[in-house]
């Protein structure tokens, strides 16, 4: 049996308590496979020394933006959180991502540290399956010049940059005007995000493989506003054509922030590289929303129909 | 230690798989405190006979309607759903009624099984809480003529008669003119059925002390219609105005119906005696609300903050 | 300039006040440019004699079905609910479609009566835009047998059949599981119906030119259900697991129904062939937005941010 | 005719265009009636020297906290959000407020510019309606002391202090447990603010009349949240358990604001005394609800019944 990956970095975005147990075992289980591991240089900062006796006594380590160029498997350690900022980063790479879920199963981290050996072991050797994940891409303009850009994996976010206070952005769609709109701000998201914060506010769930992207509205002011789901090959583009008092921001997954001013133009659109998530055989997204949405929830009271 | 309640009626409004045996625990638990215990003839006719050998050969039975006259407690074994029906029939009365819910905790009846012998003995000497919950009363007008009544404890629905049909209603509170609305139906519910099928239907959680009524539209066409709350005194008026190819129908707790005609007017207004709830000690509406409504369930997906 | 269009069909699909003007109009506005003018057997029969000085005396008739097959466009005087009709009775002929709204701009007739003249000249002649819609096609099968199928450009609509009585479904898309739902029944529409029946549900708007789906619960029972959009190619089968009392239905656009048992299995997939809808040069989508939802409209009585 | 008010004060919020006049004509129609006039003395700083040949030379100014011990009327002209101002900084004096609306109808300045002198004519002379609003009183305290203060006519919102940053809120009602939510944050609304804020956070539209505060999650995290109104006379007690990365910020009206920590307890109750509103006769809640959320807009594509 020949391993499927021969070098797999290793990230833990936050050093939480028991992280480091896990990380641990991951590194066991890739060694065991006999894969080289490079962990990310901030990750190995907070391991203790290696007690593997077949491991070389130092781990190799490289920065986070080189991981994606270095192995052909990044492993990240934590919940979706973690993994979304290790998608922006080796997005353009197009190395595969698998993500251990500590806390429960995640939509995007399906590796439980309970099944770490079993589902790592068939990752490694070649028994997966593979998600693809597309990313969004925010660029912000000024004066005609694209100011500030990221990607993001779950949602790009405009809001008033103060909570209770409404801004009103002006919305194109390839070229088209579409509307303005008062409200506290507007998400766009990708599928992915469509069970992050645009459920949240009222958007719907969306199947990862749809090829869509919507537009949420945050605390709308005009109570005809919903949200509206669009082809994933649009250009988007957000106006902030008023803003009371307030600098309005533009975030990335929630993770990456841009102060933005009135009449910056946001411009939203696919990235050109989809992310590869790599997920134990048998992974499904609608057993991950009867999991973690709890379908199975019923409220009571109502008669007997 | 005396008995608070000296005789006491025992209805389970269905036969289902299993009742036969609560209901016999509870008749078991109410004689072993010496209280008369009544029965409701229709829940007699499919019980076994009395094996309690210190009970009379026969049990003493009533039609439903003479249940609340005869006893002093009123025991409905079911869910919230038969409590509903038990409640509409006795609640001139105003005898105090409480349920022994089989599966699970209920809004309403709030003794469970497990604990039938614990829970109600305390109530039957006297420990126990009373929440008072107001019932609706629906009349309908046909050329200024009631033409039918009945009350409810969750919810008055006046709807098109079928599924995806509009009509057109007219509302009036306190002969002030509201809105003329064009929906699937209209649902008009207590404190108690805002946690039923308003809610399904997007209305508000409302308290059971709330002396309020709330308005919820069924499929609203147009997109600014919103629950409406309203003091718990007020008069409503709802006009069929428009009603294509249906018979609309007006539903109380869903299980009285009555077919309307265009031009019938249906006025909705609190009932002048109130439900008597017999809980057990600690019933808590907020606890009932977590256990039920699964506040504690957690989307995922979304970014630490 | 020669016509794009030589034979015409003409529909109004009921009789209503001044619908028979609008007819006229269109008759004389086909006439004018010469094209070959057929009626629907059944508008034609609303329709005074024939006062055009040049016209043939009696007028070209043939039945609803034989429309799409004799005309190279079919004319629908009437409003959305008129054209969804014709829509599913020519869908399989490709032959393009246009509206002309009695009432206001629609989303699928975009002709307005002040501008019959103007607009209706324009697309005979060749300057016009084609919108594709697909079609969704329902089957349902009943011991494994197809028992009824429909098409249908809005929605298919699976409920309880009695409003506030809920039903029981179960829901698979592509055979994997999805899962089980208590509510009164569950939309399922087309980007193309996603402005109608399923927005009053809370469902989100799609953009026409989106290939998806989207699965609306009504009135679920459990508060965690939330739309989902599919992409437009899976197949959904939604088998009806319980009906308490009822005879649940199956309606396609509101206007085909069938009565369903339990066990029944109702398959719903893409139809072959799409619809070609005929607009004016200029017809947008996020105009009708704008002016059918009222996109302007603000409310009030939140303090200036 | 002798007049209700005597001493009348007038403020305008901020200076805006065109705002000058409307006050001016404000003073021109008091004076016309003999009313005395005292003007806030920021409102009096940006007034042109008074030409009323009657009037004495200098107009009779006031600071803002002074205007409700001095006039037994005040008259705010702005809109709605200028009238939340003054309401907190006069509630605790009783006297009657009057709104002036610039820019169509208020849901609570009732008087048009366009039938000032008639209808301010009325109020001064005895012709009017008084309508009691609610205010909620917003107490913070740190290590069992109160840190801050404030009252709130629409609402009192406490967030995470950056959008799209989670916090988790506990929240008890008259010292009995009811949740913990993670969220962006919560508003807590009077029937005043349930159309305001609030309305857009998806709660329910409630009668100004109604004894009720409403509970409205913001983006939560959990599914099965919705808005709970209880009794207006409970003790609303929310303690900030956990903030991740953020400073949690309370406001009151979207005005007043202040800056919480982790552990930090906001007590929300109503404030002892109660705005008397000042309204034209026949000023109508439900028709404010038809004017401004524009109920009778409709949305189209739906096939007719």
């Amino acid at each position: 049996m020949t391993n499927e990956f021969k070098t797999v970095a290793v990230v833990a975005r936050r050093q939480h308590n028991n992280i480091v147990d896990t990380v641990l075992a991951v590194e066991a289980v890739l060694e065991k496979f006999g894969v080289q591991v490079i962990f990310e240089d901030v990750t190995a900062g907070y391991l203790p020394q290696s007690t593997n006796p077949g491991a070389s006594s130092a781990r190799k380590v490289l920065p986070r933006r080189e991981l994606g160029h270095a192995a052909d498997l990044v492993v990240v350690v934590g919940g979706d959180g973690s993994l979304l900022g290790v998608s922006r980063d080796i997005a353009d790479t197009g190395v595969p991502i698998v993500g251990v879920n500590r806390g429960g199963l995640g939509f995007l981290a399906s590796v439980s540290p309970e099944q770490l050996e079993k589902q790592l072991g068939e990752i490694v050797t070649g028994d997966y399956i593979i998600e693809e994940h597309f990313l969004l891409q925010a660029r912000v303009f000024r004066d005609g010049k694209c100011i500030a850009e990221s990607t993001a994996l779950n949602d790009v976010v405009l809001h008033s940059g103060s909570m209770a206070k409404m801004i009103e952005v002006e919305l194109w769609i390839d070229d088209e005007y579409v509307y303005n709109q008062r409200s506290d701000g507007v998400i766009v998201a990708s599928p992915t995000g469509s069970t992050a914060y645009a459920l949240s506010a009222g958007g719907p769930i969306m199947h990862p493989n749809l090829d869509a992207i919507v537009i949420v509205p945050m605390f709308p002011h005009t109570l005809t506003s919903r949200p509206l789901v669009v082809p994933g090959d649009v250009e988007l583009r957000i106006k902030v054509s008023h803003a009371n008092d307030t600098a309005p921001q533009l975030s990335c997954d929630s993770q990456v922030h841009t102060t933005l001013q009135v009449d910056d133009e946001v411009v939203v659109t696919k990235f050109a590289t989809r992310l590869q998530l790599c997920c134990p055989t048998g992974h499904s997204f609608y057993e991950s929303c009867r999991s973690k949405l709890d379908w199975a929830t019923r409220l009571g009271g109502r008669a007997p129909a």
